[in-house]
């Protein structure tokens, strides 16, 4: 029976959401193996003269833990 | 008076959010006519070796009923 | 001590989520200084002939106080 | 064993709450038989030169499946 | 320093939400004095043959304890 | 591409429900102009000796801000 | 018109989830004659060992109260 | 790109908790070809002279929509 | 098995969070024996000429039921 | 009938929570009358070194609408 | 003064909701000494021609970190 | 980019909110560098004797990841 370690990590990028999920994801898979998927918890962002700064999305992701 | 009814369906793309939420909207529209609007309820996706493999965007979606 | 203000916002465009969300942290620049963050509270849209017609995506924008 | 199903609707009317509500299971009740209950979801209206417009209250409907 | 008890309680009226309301907020004052408020915490109904049969409104009501 | 404003109000009444959405939103108009919808955010109330006393519906109103 | 009243009890058990479940009914029934229906807040238990030691649930439950 | 279908279904059994789900999971699998997944959404039941009656779980479950 | 019971209660206190905490706990004390845990449950409070009046905290209080 | 409106604001002090909701509703005030109460929406704060930096309370403020 | 740390994991089984706990439990045991309580965050399950494949339980395990 | 790693810890402590909540940040910091923020989760407690025992304050904690 599979058990599976869910961490919450957030990813941050000015150029839009997919790219800090994707930041996310990447860092979190220099130290997990094996990760699954992710499901997004929270959006928010930072502000800078009238313009989106960064993009920091919060996830939850799921990877496998060996038997 | 009107009367509209939700559906929930999950699209899913590896091109990104949006692209996701116009697979679900698209494929709701060959079986419902009248697609109003739609609302966001989840966002998930998979993870393969580091990347995002696929978005998961689980929309509700709201079509008039025919009186 | 700073005291800050939240403010609730939704920008709306065909083009995207992000630039949903630039249009309402650009509007709402043009009235107060100072926006620091935003938080994405809903994601929601219009349909139309089976293609997304815009998306609208709610913000609450926290800005800084004057003391 | 019973099995339930729960649809989501939208109710509207220009009257009032109650009325909404009885917009959606009277127009549910036409495509579905023996309805049992409805849950309030989400109370929601228009507004129009400072007046309501209409009332819409979206409800999930539970209805009994054939064995 | 004032302390105050909450206490959970379904309404139910064929005649409408306030109604269901009120019937709760009577019951519960034959057995607690001094109610002060309500928070409506869910509006349900039954439905008999595509009609509201009657509306059920749990609320929680709160009142001042004795010293 | 249109930007909306969200403003918390809450609506009093002894009348009812409905009555007392309309109070806010009548309320809200004078301030504000172009008030497109609102959505019921709490329904709270006061009690005096075992009967309603208000009714206090606290709304999320949205209106378009001017370009 | 009926009225209901809501208990919250927190059944417990080291058999499972519904020996959990029936201790709170249980017990409540000692005191409250003519509970309707349950329905489950929360699902907790304590861990002994590498081992569930037992199993906590929270039910709300319903019960009618005289006229 | 696969698009998925969820529906609300409430399963009930006298036996526990994984039966309702069962009889959920069964009933919807003959209407609907293709069920990948359930989440379990609201747990309820009836007590019976202080037994518990019916377990009632209502499930969310998922299904591939044809392309 | 042990079976404990939750009740609802606001303690409210002009000195601070912590106070209004303890006035609910004691107050409870005095009605019931056994409480063993409060969770918090909402923070709320009244203003008077720009200061804070008293702070409202509603707890769940815990204790045990005898068997 | 009175009409309330809700503002959100963050109040952030290093001495504490109750300093932090302090700030917020003195700072409110100088620009709002008739502050009448106030709801914690969410607490957080930042850490330096170990050691808590600031507290921000985030509320809800509602103060009355003359008519 | 105690201080605990949170883990979220998901343990999986085809036999029940209970065994789902135990694989999530125990597993987490072998890393992880005096673990003490947990929290169901989630139920979900797979599907298989019309039968329940796996369960899928999201705990929050508590443990105390060393001083 | 930055990327965020968000943990989940509980702070007690017999002296009140603050403490609780410093409790857990300075634990945290013994085994992670960079905590940059805190968001309170839940509050809870225990009693003993009509007096509360300790409070509990669930925090998640988020610190950066090194590149």
């Amino acid at each position: 029976m599979s058990v599976y370690k869910m961490t919450e990590i957030v990813g941050t990028s000015p150029a839009g959401l997919e790219q800090a999920i994707q930041e996310a994801v990447g860092r979190a898979s220099k130290t997990v193996r094996d990760i699954h998927w992710f499901e997004v918890k929270e959006i928010r962002g930072t502000v800078k003269e009238g313009q989106v700064g960064e993009y920091q999305v919060r996830l939850a992701v799921g990877f496998k833990l060996d038997d």
